[in-house]
């Protein structure tokens, strides 16, 4: 697998400078790279190893040609030039179409003849499975799920029950959709669990992270619309609702029955209380809690400044006094407020 | 599977207005529900979807009638009574018990007559599992645990070792209970590990959310209490000890040797440090750190409230310069505090 | 298994007050414990519990002496004593090498005949386990992966790809890495996966906690220097890199292209932003937000106190005002700072 730097550029539709001839096997870092590896420059962070690196090849936009001392491949985006060139050369195993013997799969349960099934796997009563999806070895699929073509559940992945996801959806290990939703209330001093009547919608080219968790509706549906973006440790409650093209970082929460826009960002750690609604284009930085729906599009945060911890111990006290002004005569110059 | 109005009423021993010949054979949202569908309306925020329902009939309360502008069922405890309808709407595959061909399973391990263990089931060494058990797929129970009468353990559910548990606890995928508490020692410069020689209890009706984690004690056992509640991606440290009827929501946390009081309500992604007491009947707000122990019952928070980005960074400048004063001749304003 | 307090003083090399023949069969905490029970006290929270202990020899460092109503081991570090002693009494089931007849290895993957493969693993093409290696039931080793001597992955772990580990690194359950870095690039409206092309590497004697997950790299490795220990539910990004003797809690996460230096401390629930350096001995304590890069030692934190919630509500809305009085005239007091 190797291509030289002419056909790249005619593969890419890009400009080049440099030795059409050149060979590039690989791929790497611009610190880690050699003359026969290619690489990319999109973060400015990373100006020094541009200027030191060794690459053969390295894609960045014209306006830092010139911090390059080799050859380049010209891109006004040339992450998303580099990710094209990187799907050339991932290699993976390939899976020939079959159930594994150990599989465990129910006699009303449907698998495409073109699915392969891994060892391990339970697939529960009336669950259909479609052409082409890969279930990893000890996967769990309960039962009436629906899995559309080409989905892949990487390994150890549980799917509960009523899970209907749409086309090449992706779920790595540890995943766990549709599970009972955190649904309680309160009867004579005891909990009484809510019965959780819903299922989950999951649309086309949806990406869900490691051991990230998604209950299923108490009644209707838990919704991601087609192309979400969940990293891993997230945890999604039930009867949220995520729009098209959201992208969330790990670690990060929404509480059930809240609804999040399209084209939102949701940094790592941050969460979203229950019932709320965030507009479209909407990004939390990381470890915001969102305390109110969002009305408008745009850039939102809380928390404050990670300080050296003596500085910090000063001024959380000063924020504990913060209140107490209130209540009392205002000190003249807070007119200014 | 269907009800006439009347009979609802009269099984939930609940006062009605409407036809009593009525039939309703599901139950939904209030914004989705039919004309032979249920629902309820104990959350006012949903106002505007009560006054337009298309529901057959809503559970509500009697002060909330005129706003409905069909049938309904009078309860002081909308969601309570919903609860309970919800439970005869809820259908389960049947599991005959029996021991699934697949399941490894101890010579010196006791599962009994009445369970279910599922495919890809490890039992190990001098285990017992209780009547009514049913151990889904993939789970795995180390040795020396105990599960009373009616456990459920969804599927992929780990026991690690010395976990016993009461009667009808729920387990839903991803949980790991019995793992290694986090000890360590320092020794010269590396890291010694602390042997965790205790174990892990689990009183009745406990339910544990997906892929939280509940540590064994490094000496003398982790606690939960009877009908303790805790929701997916939990982290709870060796030798804490939580109270009756407390409930935890996602992504919270209690460091190790914490000590949680009973009928206390922990908010998302919160967390508590190790070794404090947090008495009975305390809340605490979603992300919020609880730093100390907290003696009375009440409400706790910290953090600060979400803002629009550039306003925040402004306020979190400021909040750096809280401390700066402190240490200078205050000025005379500030007599005022 | 029992010994006297003779034997174990010599064992430990610690001088002893009491009866030599006094038999310890057990250890336990300063509370629970017995009078033919071992405990120690090194946190001074617990000075009442020693007081009033009923333990038949505690270990303490000598300026605690006089609170210790019966024999004692003296030790400058207790803990580290009691460590000791507590891998003496640790029992473990002896697990006889072996491969289990339902485990799935591909013909291309090398086992070595000492170590110990479990019920319902599959191990991947050209993956090779080391001897004394245990891999628990459930666990998933995929393609291209290399565990050194004495590795235990307790159960239900899975190594996606590429993932190479050293000597006597412990996996514990629910654990996934070498799954897929968190990497999109937008391309007309909607995302792009960019390929994820690296590897994990492993440094000896690593400890990594239940449910807790680490991405590969995208281009080249995501590392764990040695003896890097993590808790429970931590999210590490790709191409992370962490020094050795770095300990991190439970639900503390690093985004993407970060590094973390030697011998640092990352407290529960706290975050690293990506491509951030955090040098050697630097301690977050917990549920910081590390938004810039640390250069020197010490300790940093982030966040606001806990307060009773009205009180904070108050001093929230204050916060919320600290901005207001920049772009304005200052008041006269504000000069001070």
């Amino acid at each position: 697998m190797s291509w030289t730097l002419g056909e790249l550029a005619q593969r890419l539709g890009l400009a080049f400078e440099g030795d059409p001839q050149l060979r590039i096997e690989g791929l790497n870092t611009l610190e880690a790279a050699g003359p026969s590896e290619l690489s990319f420059f999109a973060n400015t962070r990373y100006r020094p190893q541009l200027r030191a690196t060794r690459a053969g090849v390295v894609i960045l936009s014209v306006r830092d040609r010139d911090d390059c001392p080799g050859a380049c491949l010209l891109s006004d985006q040339p992450q998303l030039a580099f990710a094209r060139v990187g799907e050339w050369f991932e290699t993976d195993d390939v899976h020939t179409p079959g159930i594994h013997p150990s599989a465990a799969i129910d006699p009303s349960a449907q698998v495409d003849p073109g699915a392969t099934i891994g060892p391990f796997v339970e697939i529960g009563p009336r669950s259909r499975i479609g052409a082409g999806c890969h279930i990893g070895a000890g996967s769990v699929i309960g039962p009436d799920c629906e899995l559309g073509e080409g989905c892949r559940l990487v390994a150890r992945v549980t799917l509960v029950k009523r899970v209907r996801m749409g086309r090449r959806v992706l779920l790595h290990p540890g995943v766990v959709i549709g599970a009972d939703g955190f649904g309680l209330v309160p009867e004579a001093g005891r909990w009484r669990k809510v019965p959780q009547l819903g299922g989950v919608r999951i649309g086309d080219d949806c990406e869900i992270g490691a051991n990230t968790c998604i209950d299923r509706g108490a009644l209707g549906d838990t919704v991601l619309e087609e192309d979400v973006r969940l990293d891993n440790q997230i945890q999604v409650g039930h009867n949220v609702h995520i729009g098209a093209h959201t992208a969330m970082a790990g670690c990060s929460a929404v509480a059930g029955s809240a609804r999040i826009g399209r084209h939102c960002l949701i940094g790592g750690g941050a969460g979203v209380l229950g019932h709320l609604e965030v507009c479209d284009r909407v990004t939390i930085t990381a470890m915001s809690l969102v305390t109110h729906s969002i009305r408008e599009p745009g850039e939102y945060s809380s928390g404050v400044p990670l300080m050296e911890n003596r500085q910090w111990r000063r001024a959380a006290v000063r924020f504990k006094q913060l209140d107490r002004s209130q209540g009392r005569p205002r000190p003249k110059d807070d007119s200014h407020d």
